[in-house]
């Protein structure tokens, strides 16, 4: 099958660059950034000489639609909403990596985002994909929304509290860390080297446009789900998130009952790795892939769960898990293109 | 006056060499580390070159005693509550870094550093120096036991409202990130570059030591405080703390009436930065120096109360602080020594 | 074919794990490491869990050589040259990637290395493995002698120029800069994070072991080859590795027929890629990967060459090349296994 | 004495800041910046709170010359040349730490930095000032000069050699490294967090401003001495310059005896520390010093000779060794202010 990947110079369309170059199933048939037409993409990354070398083309909706199976839109919020439609009508089936289509209320996107929500009838078919909790069939999806990196590491990490009412439905707080690869590639002055190295800091406290998404989908899994407490921190490295989620057990706890739960949940997902009971991750042993590592523990001083969840921001909190639904998309094996191992150290 | 550094070899006592070398009020008198005697301190730390040459003596708590006007004890625990007596018993004035003394509960202390803990008679005379909040008179204290890393930022973050009453009492959550000079100076497959660099580790979860620490300050200030769950990572950077700090509101609340009240707390406190309501610190912005910033926030949507606090591990977690005790037994300006500013970027 | 990896728990044999299960003609048969047997890898390194899960077996050389096609000998000098005789008289075929088996002359091994040099007989088996520069026939090689990392690197860039009689034969000067993955898996003083982060050392000076190795080649390609002055360095980061090399030149010449020369020279080396003139490589920009980066520049002021390359110390310098070399042994595609992409950013 | 700071929003004019508020002589007068009146200083540096809190003043060179015994002019080449004229017609002493007044031929500051020269009567009376072989009478100058960051490290490494003439004349190559700071305050892609971090890069290969200033010095101290071959890299830290020089031994030499030569010729210098033979620095033990540390080595099989020297980009390369040509300047002891001890780990 042939791709085509739309907002090819950000980190995002980089990456996703070098997963599907290397995916069996799939021809990297072209890439696309506005105004662009005919610049060399190894310019702008020399790491892909020899490896993917075609220049960059216009965003030309009809073409593309023409010429590629699947385009994955890899633009920032705000540009997919107004070039998603044309591809739609186009026909083209979409895989859009913005935080655009993700939240199903108009009112909150505009709240969080500060900007204007899509056109409701194309939210309207929008699938969320969180790809190991997305039971839509999605054979005929035209349009499926990526989840954003935090969501990611966070839902994975809840999804068995939430799911089976382990917890209080108001007592979720969520300590989020992000490498800083996740503010994207424009150069600002929180992202300078020179300031940001040897530093850790709070940013967008309680601010964070992850907020409603994650509390959209846990209420979709409970209805008694709360709002929750968003805490998120710039690392000092450049890849990786880790959230670390505090809740109040609702039920009688102990660690070895949620190591089993959780074990048990994920077997059959490749990806999400359940960590030995007693031990936990860091973001380093996850870095180039795909896999979600999750520990859980249980405060019994406190009577609070404590789970750690872990992922590279650029794979399995973005490209990755976009090949990932491309994957379920198009009926090929889930892991396909994707079983690489981290790169570690 | 003049001073002597026990255990001059790890990282609390090389850093209270680079403060009290240039104490207006102090003399570096001597430096001291086991079955050292003779060995050169500009060998161990070539930094020093120029700066302070002294050689490395042997620990002859007699001898110290006479030369010395106050002892810093910078040996781990289990080393000091070992050593201390004999300081004691020769009338020296000690100022103890380790978290030996810290604990006024034998049983919290061997439960938590799995160890003996030291003599009820020699525990007895300690008091513990958080600086901001001892309202005890030190000036013929013999024994100040200095807050651990961790429980200064905590605490110090915490103080406004615990002992003000605005928080639930079983609330509070305390997510912690420390840069890896906490590990002290011992090379060790966790702090190993190729593994820690570019990394993000959860370590010590829900087993961190200063867990009781915080407790019994807090327990001290307010009766009704709980336990406290205490999250513990590492971050790829070589100096900082800074403690993430959530609490459910117990009262009306808003983010400016907050903002107030820790700006008054501290108004007085030259080493407490309140930061500018909406702003929140990263650790650069008190590398090397004394300071500890504190932002404080309210989460409308869940009626929780967000604190970030900030400080320099080795200089307010440890060194810094110790040295502003002793200016405050000896009856010195508490700035006396410790008013450089941070060094940034 | 089926490989074994000896020497499996270092970071060259965790390496080789990450390359050689994706592989699409190898099966990774078993790893071994001392006194190891029925330990689990993933224990070691967690990054391993669903990817490659076997334990770590003993090392049986005959039952390796029985089982195996091909033996990585991962080992550190000196265990190498230990092992690898046993294996040998087992028919086994051995790429081996220690300093062992590099050097001709075994009063140079002796002097560099300060240790025994490996029995002659053995030694007189080895052949070096330089991929790009291998001219022996090795369908039928049974010991491979993997180069080092920093020859890679200089070998790489100097070729070109040396082959060519291009430089003053005495006037090589390589300046050398590695990240900290470089000094092995073992925790030290100077690979502790405190300490190395935000930090450039230099270490070894003069007196680094590849030296010889480096001229050893030189010597081979052209015999007016003269010593080497080689400046090594310790930078923090994980991974990378770049040489700066320094010459005069020897005949009349412009920047442009160097670029020439060396686009030219490499046309048919995938691994190599001769970077635009003007251009200069960063070590992250073939991280992760086979790749070795080279650019290379004219200073008229001074009638002097310049060429930087970089490399992945653990892929190209390493593990990668080994896997390379695998491929030319089997007369399989030398890009089989090996085509994955740098991981940026 | 009163001090004002022109251009004191990039980081050459905070690290000013951050020492003379310590320095026991001077009152940190007034910090200026272009179009700036009235804006919080602690605003764009938070770091400052509680230690220099005045406000950002516009820059009124009559106002500023009239308030203040010495201006420093922390502004980029460029712009120091348009305003020092008015500083000097209002009588200020000025120390200027751009690279405009350093060289002596307007030519070479042309071809260089490519852009006009400042006027040939201004820049006739800058006194350049590399503060340990400064042997002008400095009491009376009205415009010093201070080194560039790079040519301080290599200069005061090659000093010893170039006046004693023990070097072939041709065969200076300095190799370069520098912390990412020395790029300034402004992010750009190059200093870009996610592309630095773990990253090494060659920039400005053979095109370094500074080359034609180390020469202009170099010529100073030994007429035969001849270009230099100057490389320049970056390096994934905020602070900190190492220069590694390589050159040709002109006469018989030993380890030894360059050994003894650095330490006397050093041995009254407080500021550059000649380490022990057969040591090496590293960046971090001169990190927020003013110190300047060199090792020197002998490769008796090329006849060359190393020399290793390392400092803080923004301290001894900037805003110290300004501070300390203040102190020289105003007749005060050298160290005033600066013997602060370095900051490690």
């Amino acid at each position: 099958m042939k791709a085509a990947i739309v907002g090819a110079t950000g980190y995002g369309g980089a990456e996703l660059i070098r997963i599907l170059q290397q995916h069996p199933n799939v021809i990297l048939q072209s890439y696309h950034a506005s105004n662009s037409h005919g610049e060399s993409m190894v310019k702008r990354y020399p790491h892909f000489q020899a490896v993917s070398e075609m220049d960059l083309a216009n965003i030309d909706p009809g073409q593309i639609a023409a010429d590629a199976d699947v385009v994955f839109m890899a633009t920032p919020s705000g540009v997919s909403s107004e070039l998603v439609p044309a591809f739609m009508s186009e026909g083209a089936r979409v895989i859009d990596l913005s935080g655009d289509f993700r939240l199903k209320d108009p009112r909150q996107y505009e709240k969080w985002y500060k900007r204007k929500a899509p056109e409701k009838t194309v939210l309207d078919h929008a699938v969320y994909g969180l790809t190991e909790w997305l039971d839509t069939d999605v054979s005929e999806t035209q349009l499926l929304s990526n989840p954003g990196c935090y969501p990611t590491a966070a839902l994975l990490g809840l999804a068995p509290l939430v799911k089976n009412d382990l917890i209080d439905s108001n007592s979720i707080i969520i300590d989020a860390k992000t490498g800083v690869s996740g503010a994207g590639k424009n150069p600002t002055s929180i992202t300078h080297f020179a300031e940001m190295n040897d530093n850790l800091k709070a940013y967008k406290v309680l601010e964070h446009q992850h907020t409603p998404e994650i509390e959209q989908i846990l209420v979709g899994w409970n209805p008694d789900a709360g709002p929750v407490t968003f805490g998120t921190h710039l690392v000092p490295m450049t890849r990786g998130i880790m959230t670390t989620i505090y809740a109040d057990a609702s039920q009688d706890m102990t660690a070895a009952k949620l190591s089993d739960l959780y074990k048990e949940t994920y077997e059959n997902s490749y990806f999400v790795r359940i960590r030995e009971q007693g031990t936990y991750p860091g973001t380093k042993e996850v870095y180039g892939s795909n896999f979600c590592d999750v520990s859980v523990a249980y405060d019994e001083r406190t009577n609070r769960i404590m789970v750690v969840s872990v992922i590279d921001n650029l794979v399995k909190g973005a490209s990755g898990q976009a090949v990932q639904n491309m994957n379920r998309m198009f009926g090929l094996d889930e892991k396909a293109g994707l079983a690489f191992a981290p790169v570690f150290p």
